[in-house]
């Protein structure tokens, strides 16, 4: 059986519409924390700590640069997922997807 | 942009050790709770929540014939996961993709 780094974090951490929009957000391009934080009726200290989360799944890195922490996507972390997920589809699909 | 059924739950689901197990074992086939319990150290009555739980976000149907329920994993519940997760990789390995 494969070995899976933390697959409980990465899913609890997308398991949040924030979070999520979040990620949706850095998907097209890294961003500053007060970038990602603009569209949120949210405090900047609330956004922080889902990215704190999202940063401890290994989804998310940071690095600051004088005052500025900016944030991207970690490569690589989805494809944990991607490949439990495709592991586990319903067999007929699996069929299917080798027939095609 | 796409639209996804309750993301929410499907991530929370699976954000389980247990459920993730028990999502496996029906990767394989259908199987009875009882087929279902039998390898975990674990009461009946918690698997039948775990396994509510997955039922409720879809990933999961059962069908009870006489006393005996029988699981098996639900078509294209894993199908919203990858796409999201697809949709959302870091945009280097999308570009990858492509090219590949």
């Amino acid at each position: 059986m494969l070995k899976y780094p933390d697959l409980d974090s990465l899913f609890r951490a997308l398991a949040d519409p924030t979070r999520r929009a979040l990620v949706e957000r850095l998907s097209h391009a890294p961003a500053t924390v007060g970038e990602l934080a603009r569209p949120f009726d949210m405090s900047l200290a609330a956004i922080m700590q889902h990215l704190q989360l999202l940063e401890g799944a290994g989804i998310v890195a940071t690095e600051k640069l004088g005052r500025v922490r900016t944030c991207r996507l970690e490569p690589g972390s989805m494809d944990t997922l991607a490949a439990w997920i495709e592991a586990r589809r319903h067999p007929s699909e699996r069929k299917l997807d080798r027939l095609a």
